[in-house]
């Protein structure tokens, strides 16, 4: 008979420079990236002459669970994250950096997994994970950088709101919410594997961000937040007010469904749940979209965002109105 | 009597758009940022078409300790060996990104210091801290990007050092782990402040880096590790071997005297510690070297790194050969 028990190997028998080596063994460079791992920085095209750069820190018990979620998808959905604040601009994602927290008893093919998440999720952009650092750690940190370049585009900030324009949304709204909601209740045997796959890896719509800036968008954001939230940043930031029709936002079978079984409203997910990233932007009124986009709104004169027809229904969003 | 307890503020009272919107209230932007804290990226100049990037993870506890340093010197010893990677690629420090993490009950002086610490080393080198992200975490977490500029320069890597050159450094050797020597074993009182203040926060000789691309340096690196491991960073990397000769190794007064008090070899200092941040840099042979250099070693054929006349004395750095 097969013995099938195996003793791990841990990160911590691997050293510093041996945990370095198993990573970048498993990351493809892609030619953006002159210079990649191993020296005291790296060096990356910026053609444009600008680039765009954001950063976020993603610490374990806050921003994931190892029992909820596996490495490969806790690596997946810290790249996304970021790579969907990139394209948010307008831009394209070149690469990102990562500085990696570990415990020393972690076992390496946990580190593999990770890896292979954050190596997967960028290549769906053509990004290369071009640089990071070690350090040991007794929870999982992430602080991950991603560069984007704008191929000569100007970027789509949140402050180019007027009013007039449409408010539209590309990618999903309220799923990953939904997942949390249904880990949280130790209701996962419900048939809704794709919220819970939300939760644990969002899909962002990256081709749409660089695609809204070449349709003209005036304004964007990732829903990070949460619509109401994330449109509310835009409304502020721009000096004017966002209508939001009901009826327009989408709220499909699944999310409806789950909500039923939790007894709760979907919209209330779909307005306010963060961490499906999905774009949100601000168009001129006759802007011909791509049925990626759906249009949900429009801009006014004023301030803050309303959901029309529902002045406070659930008492839940109006502290989002800013 | 005037009362002069007061009850500190918290972060925790500011909420995350309230400690972001102290934190940018006290960090000039510089013209390289076109658009600065407050959307979902920045965007930065890259006018020679290209940027440097590097990262680093710093956590409490491990890379440094509220009871040893100053919250100001946190900030500055932090962005200190991040733009101190840029400038021993030989480019110029444009800006740097800050992933926070706080403790909820941590005062705001305490942020306030960190965040003058940040921007008061950036500043040495007209660099901005253009953007970050906060979350609340159990112990300080910091996650340090810092970007720059070739301006036309090649990138001095680790991989040019050829036999005939020679090698030089510029900026302090073993003051740190002097400095961390003391505090460790509670000596702080010895009259070498320049030693406990060298290890709380490092002076990276930040022009020499540029410099030293300018005057033709093939090969460079920060002293981060360590002169041995370092060198021998560039020695691996290039195919090389490096012979440094000991009597121009720089070993000043405070280092000589610190050293007698803790009966230990201040070369060890020297040789193995980091945190100097000082550069290290191959130049051909015939070049005329300004003041700040000292040339302290040559290459040769062969690998490894050799301390001429040492060979294998304390026993302490053979392992650092490779």
């Amino acid at each position: 008979m097969q013995h099938t028990w195996r003793c791990a190997i841990r990160v911590a028998d691997l050293g510093e420079f041996g945990i370095i080596a198993r990573i970048v063994g498993r990351l493809p460079q892609f030619p953006a990236v002159l210079l990649g791992p191993g020296d005291d920085a790296a060096v990356l095209r910026a053609p444009d002459g600008r680039v765009v750069v954001t950063t976020d820190l993603l610490l374990e018990g806050r921003h994931f669970r190892r029992d909820w979620s596996s490495a490969y998808d806790i690596g997946r959905k810290a790249a996304a994250q970021n790579l969907a604040d990139v394209v948010a601009m307008g831009a394209d994602p070149t690469a990102i950096f990562v500085g990696l927290g570990l415990p020393g008893d972690l076992p390496t093919a946990w580190l593999d997994g990770l890896t292979d998440g954050f190596g997967d999720e960028c290549a769906l952009v053509g990004a290369s994970v071009a640089g990071g650092d070690i350090s040991s750690s007794e929870q999982i940190v992430l602080g991950v950088t991603a560069l984007g370049d704008l191929g000569g585009r100007a970027p789509v900030t949140r402050s180019g709101a007027r009013p007039g324009q449409v408010v539209a949304v590309a990618g999903r709204l309220g799923h990953a919410a939904a997942g949390l909601a249904l880990l949280l209740a130790g209701r996962e045997e419900l048939p809704y594997p794709e919220l819970v796959d939300a939760h644990r890896r969002p899909q962002p719509p990256y081709g749409c961000g660089p695609g809204a800036a070449v349709l003209g968008a005036t304004a964007m954001a990732d829903v990070s937040d949460g619509l109401l939230q994330d449109v509310g940043h835009i409304a502020k930031a721009s000096g004017v007010r966002v209508e939001l029709e009901p009826q327009d936002l989408p709220v499909p079978e699944p999310l409806a469904a789950a909500a039923a079984e939790l007894g709760v409203d979907p919209l209330r997910w779909v307005l306010t749940g963060g961490d499906d990233h999905a774009l949100v932007a601000v168009f001129p009124a006759d802007v011909r979209l791509p049925p990626e986009w759906r249009v949900i709104g429009r801009v006014v004169e004023g301030e803050g965002v309303q959901v029309r027809g529902h002045d406070e229904p659930q008492g839940g969003w109006d502290h989002f109105r800013e």
